[in-house]
């Protein structure tokens, strides 16, 4: 039989990367995609029925490429996981207009690019998934994080319209928003008097992920947030 | 091997049945809780471990009771999914001060009576999880659902506020927001028109719950909204 | 010509003085509303236009008695300002589920209490005006603040319904959101250390209810914050 | 006595030609910017204190050039309404990726690229204000508005982030977040069904816009709502 596939949009070594390890531990075929074609490759081939793709999520034109060489080598779309991120930090006073934009054209058209792309497939076979890896920036701005809280403010509105339209149609799209500080080697290094319990662990993010995806369809839910037990909020 | 004890207030034919069948699958022994301690003392009957309970949201006395004689008969409580509801329907026009007391009273107060019973257990075992099924109500007030909106604000608040205390003491609460109708007998009645997909399934209200239950601690859900897909919203 | 009559429920030493003042100043009658009513009459001793009444917001007949005395001796109520307040502070450990009744019943109930009562001399003469105080723990429950917070929520949840509903009538309802600390003797002496920059002046809150009640009604607000510019927030 | 300049962006025949009169009659010398420095300054010929210029939200380069000319033919700016506007409707099928990033850029990276031009003028003056014309929309994601909505979510957030920051400093940033369909000839001929009190008067618009520039410090608003009284909401 046929694996579902599920395409990973941004696969760094966070989320992305056990979203992977989830997502083919529950069946699907994989679709790894970020800007370095060569690591995907490379991540792809450590598991049995996954592909790598460079993708970089601020091009029309990666969208439209990607998708269809997904869909000639490894069928039909099943689920999209948009974890694309990045852009600049900081205050009015350290970011300039071009960083706003940056900001905004990964997370929010960069979302609208994979949405719009995977539409006809997901239409087709009367069904999809499009999780959304959000931040608590989305609900609310803060001077450091200007930038990014725009871009995750524009992206959350973005999901709420396409879940609105497409659920009818039996397409599901969910946000999960992060409250704190993933478990990664660069944030254990940069805040190396934390406990463990400060941060939060990539595989129970992606357990929500596929949480997401399998819920029933009389009770889908569009947001869930998520943050560590002894979080301060 | 003793099993994990959740205790559930508010037991009617839609969510607390299928509360009560999907935890007791998952492991769990019972204590159910409503106002008919008869009724629940028949149901209990049905699982291999449960018990049944004359609970009164409103009422002290009964949160007191009630948990002492769970604490007796089956052992320390795990999880308590509070689900108890009611109270009256209309605007200002249709409904008494007396009315939206009575609201609030089951809602919010009912809520931390339940809480602030059961916690000196939850510290003793270093370990607890407080469910509770509130609705879209909580985030908006409208003109028919004045009293019942005003309930689950407050109790929405309230569980806000519990989660951002107990959290770092390992004591888990999180709200299911449930935005539809849900499939009772009694609504299939009164919206005889409506399909199927209509509806929501209260099984998979309660697969939202254990998925709450079962989280990773680092990185816990406190709201998580479930509608039909189909639903306009 | 006969002034219009504006109700200040919750008359203390902050907003209700000045909102007194202010409304004074833009030509309203006074009634002046607090469970003290000596004091109130003596406070209404210092306007041209005021009297003082005897009303503690927990009770069904004193809104009764109330504006049935305010519209025999002073005509019919043009404005309601809803000031009350008070009820217990801490946490789950701190209060019980009696001082969380307490909260609900001055904040929400007592609100409705007032604008069921007033109602009938809305409609009749087709127009009026309820303005809330509320304060921004409407929008986030606290473990500290449990209490204040739960009974902020539901008062604006129950303020949104009424505002849906009246509006259409012609009657405006809005809430005016404080974030921060009110300069009054009481709490400049708890934070004495404190900068003047860094209380709410009531006058300013006044200027914020009376702008509410002058809206064109092409462009009525519903709700409003107001916080010191040097806030953090 | 020199009169405060007020820089309103985006000056088209509703809320911009209103502000431009509330302000002028408030003691403010004027500059009206949009796309046409043409129609700017025919504009302008009609005000004692005003001048035109043309202005491209979403150009650097004239945000820099603009805010420079207005330093030299009026002095420094006192107040900033930021109402540009337009860009793309539809749903995700009618709409690119391109559209959307239109949207973000005139009113999130558009309002970041007047921010930081004006703000070593506000610095340098110990003060300042900034008034975002902000929608409903920027709350709710849906269908048909689907990149209008992601716009004044970013557009909100940045608002919120800068607010946040500046206060402190004495620049009071705000937003007004219209509910409904204002009073211009094209509304009124696109809904020509509808009754006069269906639509929000450009002039009550303006109203909130002054009522919040001129707001002690001690109480600012960041965001305030208006709609018309009879709105469903």
């Amino acid at each position: 039989m046929t694996k579902p596939v599920c395409t990973i949009i941004g696969v760094g070594p966070g989320n992305g990367m056990a979203l992977a390890r989830k997502f083919d531990e529950a069946g699907y075929a994989l679709a790894l995609c970020a800007r370095s074609g060569d690591r995907m490759r490379e991540l792809a081939a450590g598991y049995q029925s996954a592909q790598g793709y460079a993708y970089d999520a601020t091009s029309d034109d990666d969208a439209t490429r990607v998708f269809g060489e997904i869909a000639d080598a490894q069928g039909p779309v099943d689920t999209v996981i948009f974890n694309a991120g990045g852009g600049a930090w900081g205050t009015i006073d350290d970011l300039t207009p071009e960083d706003l934009s940056v900001n905004l054209d990964i997370n929010a058209v960069g979302l609208m690019r994979a949405a719009k792309t995977v539409l006809p497939q997901f239409r087709q076979q009367g069904k999809g998934n499009i999780i959304v890896i959000s931040a608590g920036a989305a609900h609310r701005g803060r001077p450091g994080t200007l930038a990014f809280a725009a871009g995750k403010a524009a992206q959350m509105s973005l999901a709420q319209s396409l879940a609105r339209q497409l659920g009818a149609e039996n397409i599901h799209v969910a946000t999960i928003v992060i409250d704190g500080v993933i478990d990664i080697p660069a944030t254990r290094q940069r805040m190396s008097d934390k406990p463990d319990d400060f941060f939060l662990k990539p595989s129970a993010i992606a357990d929500a992920a596929l949480t997401l995806v399998q819920q029933d369809k009389s009770a889908w839910t569009f947001e869930l947030d998520v943050r560590p037990f002894g979080e301060s909020w």
